[in-house]
């Protein structure tokens, strides 16, 4: 399997006409091979229609027919082999493991909602038997199934270049509901979008699937992904990046003649809190898994801690102590492009120049391009709810501690807080009561609560949230990991009494 | 009970201070006492203040609390007896069977509820337990629920001044969910509005709820509805009525600093397809069928029939005739505002207007003000395609005919045709492959597809859908009547290592 730059459109293999962009390799800030010529409206509009088309053949596959072409596209993916591992490395600095961990989630992932297909389970099927005697009215006979909203355009994240990209979750999901799927590239990493493209088309040849039921576009700046937001043939939107981004298509759904729903998970500060009685007897222990999460990846995941909260005390200082120890001997990672790079930098100075917080702690520079040292801030209960600004998301590993004078100001921070992915509570035996009042607010505020840990691993299952209230997300009753992702695009659709001999199997 | 055109607001009731609003008599166009004076802000204000505190109290009820809280709402209206709905009558025309139905309806529906309540399906709970010995990385113990949004604002409907008012399908959904209610009452039956905030009122004294779980404001124009949708402590709103009302909340509601669903059910046209058969065949009993749902609560319902679409031919001509006789032998009745009967007019003004439609039969006019008698037009396919205000909902017993040239042409009308909260067919033996390929492409643009009937009625039941894709609805994903109805006031919540000693029951 080859890269070349081409658009995947349908069945076609087309060479776009716009201007070309490249990825860059984070490491070195040098282009990488080949150039990617943008889409330009007419091929939105070919892709859009394809994807209309194919739809309503798309949709009344059997459940066997559209597994296998899920399942088919996790094997093709796998059979990529180095080849995609290699590029995916080349274009966003993360280790090789990592990838590869990526790329086997990935493929259960679409092998997840493989099996909810087969299962049916999505379909949540109902039936209310006619009542033909009751008094004062009969009853007709109703049935109930979900069927697919329509196209769904995803837009490929920059962080998760696998898994949260063209085959990622809402991809497959989106297939799994029934959707046709035509996705933007994430610009950063264009030839793993091309070979995992590549792998998609391939697999809807040999499961003849019908043309456009998956599509691939490149496009510089955001007109691409406006105009693909616009058709009207698009009926629901996935996207994973920032707050702006996803604000932007939001924006543009909600002014369509026919408003649409975009799925936009968009930027958390994910609040970890510790508990009295935990930082009295765990501090150091907490201290050394936070410092690991908080590296992990340098920071470059959506359920980062960038918020620490606890009481103040020798507890807490014992903590920080430890934090500082140990990040202060850490080194640095390369960030996955320039620009969030940038956005990092300038992040943390944001902070630094609201004159409210003090910097305890910050790792080593281990030279190269793009470099994300960890670091860790301090300020008061006080001052964040006095400043907006200690609010934003610093994508990358940067946490700030906050301390608060008691419980109640603890909790009073937690009532400021907007929305969020995750919210993470330390606590042991004796915080119970804590626990409880703090959770009481917490839920008010998160999609998933955990205990002990820190919310970097999003476990695919059915009882994962990955989602929250907005900002967090765009749509706090959906989540866009976990076997339920696959409701976002459906929606509910009665059959009254139906001929016994026209109902669909 | 008595009313004394005082706001209900968490257990206390307060004269407004705002402009005077009376109810008309749509029969007689004079007032009806006692005066309503509008809220102002501040009583938005502490009605929604009210409202937040009690959320975090009333979303910890147990389910026995909440069932009782809802069951003793039902018990409480039908303790009002005839006080209800002579009230009912005076303020809106309907006739007392009509009102004494829709009674029934709305306490069955609470009950429903309640039932939902104590069952707990609506938590949709999951477990997936820890996997602490799998590779390469353990599960941790993850468990979902679904938590309420918040409170809600609620906005009264005028045609179900019962059913789709202050103790309707919204309020009492999004009681079950767990959310404190703030009702704006529908101008149009102000009495009958405060009547039914009293029994809620009376039912949260006696089963011990919060202050602020409901409250009840009136006003005039749109000043208080949207304050109320624009204040933060509003999680979700619930609305029924027209599509410039839905869009005017949709937009505010999006404009937020938090943005929050709205779910407006406005308009609809409901096509009916006579199938080629079912014409040949019984094309007099579809007409007769046909004639009594037009007419049926002078058209003011959502799923009124107000398109019927058939080829061209004996069978359709056959139809046509019959209804021409019985709608020209009909009466008229009254409609249920001033308002409503103006905007009738005025629908029925620009179809006539428009030039593409014939009129073949309209009924008599059986005195009084505020007369609707049913009409019935006639257009051909390619004018309704060609021209945009043929598409527009005449809400009030107006039906257009269009005249297919052939059975592509009527599917070209469905593809063309917006969102619906519903799409009939009428078939019989030998419609079946029509019926298949018709299905296939109305499936995309309705949410209740039914055989052989007409869609007034709309059973509360599991299998419900009423709802539809936009512009029926704004969002199609969800149902206003039904058991689902509740999961528009849910969110996720994920649990992940939670602690056994905090476990929530």
């Amino acid at each position: 399997m080859k890269i070349s730059g081409e658009m995947i459109i349908g069945l076609d293999c087309i060479k776009g006409e716009g201007k070309e962009i490249k990825s860059i390799n984070p490491l070195t800030n040098l282009d990488v091979e080949p150039g990617y010529a943008s889409a330009k409206k007419n091929d939105v509009n070919l892709a859009c229609s394809l994807a209309w088309s194919a739809f309503k053949e798309y949709r009344k596959t059997k459940p066997e027919e559209r597994a296998k072409f899920i399942n088919t596209i996790a094997e093709n993916i796998e059979r990529l082999g180095d080849v995609l591992i290699d590029r995916a490395i080349l274009e966003t600095g993360l280790p090789k493991a990592r990838l590869e961990g990526e790329r086997a989630r990935t493929c259960n992932q679409l092998r997840l909602f493989a099996s909810i297909v087969l299962e049916g389970r999505h379909l949540d099927l109902r039936h209310d038997e006619a009542l033909p005697d009751r008094a004062p009215l009969p009853r007709s006979d109703l049935r109930y199934q979900k069927i697919a909203l329509g196209p769904v355009a995803v837009f490929g994240a920059s962080n998760f270049p696998l898994a949260f990209s063209v085959a990622g979750g809402d991809t497959a999901s989106a297939l799994a509901a029934g959707a046709s799927v035509v996705v933007k590239a994430h610009s950063a990493h264009l030839g793993t979008s091309e070979l995992v493209a590549l792998a998609i088309q391939n697999a809807a040849k040999t499961c003849r699937m019908p043309s456009g039921v998956f599509s691939l576009l490149y496009g510089s700046g955001n007109d691409i992904g406006a105009a693909l937001v616009n058709d009207s043939r698009i009926k629901a939107v996935g996207f994973t990046g920032s707050r702006a981004g996803g604000t932007a298509l939001m924006s543009i759904a909600q002014k369509r003649k026919e408003p649409i729903p975009v799925y936009a998970e968009m930027s958390s500060i994910n609040p970890v809190y510790l508990l009295p009685k935990a930082l009295e007897y765990k501090a150091i222990d907490i201290a050394k898994q936070f410092v690991i999460a908080q590296s992990m990846g340098a920071g470059q995941f959506c359920t980062s801690p960038g918020l620490i909260i606890a009481i103040n005390g020798d507890g807490l200082d014992a903590f920080i102590s430890e934090c500082k120890t140990l990040i202060e001997s850490s080194g640095s990672q390369t960030m996955l492009t320039k620009g969030i790079y940038n956005a990092f930098k300038s992040g943390v100075s944001t902070l630094k120049e609201s004159g409210a917080i003090s910097t305890i702690a910050q790792g080593q520079n281990s030279g190269g391009e793009n470099q994300c040292a960890p670091i860790l801030f301090e300020a008061s209960a006080a001052d964040f709810i006095r400043l907006p600004e200690l609010s934003n998301e610093v994508f990358g590993a940067a946490t700030l501690v906050l301390r608060c004078k008691d419980f109640d100001e603890l909790l009073q921070v937690t009532e400021y807080l907007e929305g969020q992915l995750t919210g993470a509570i330390h606590m042991i035996d004796g915080d119970e009561d804590h626990a409880r009042q703090l959770i009481d607010e917490l839920e008010l505020k998160v999609g998933r609560l955990l205990f002990n840990g820190f919310g970097t691993g999003v476990e695919v299952c059915d009882s994962m949230v990955h989602g929250g209230p907005y900002p967090a997300t765009s749509d706090s009753r959906t989540t866009s990991v976990g076997s339920t992702a696959i409701d976002r695009f459906l929606r509910p659709l009665c059959y009254q009494d139906i001929p016994k001999q026209i109902l669909p199997e």
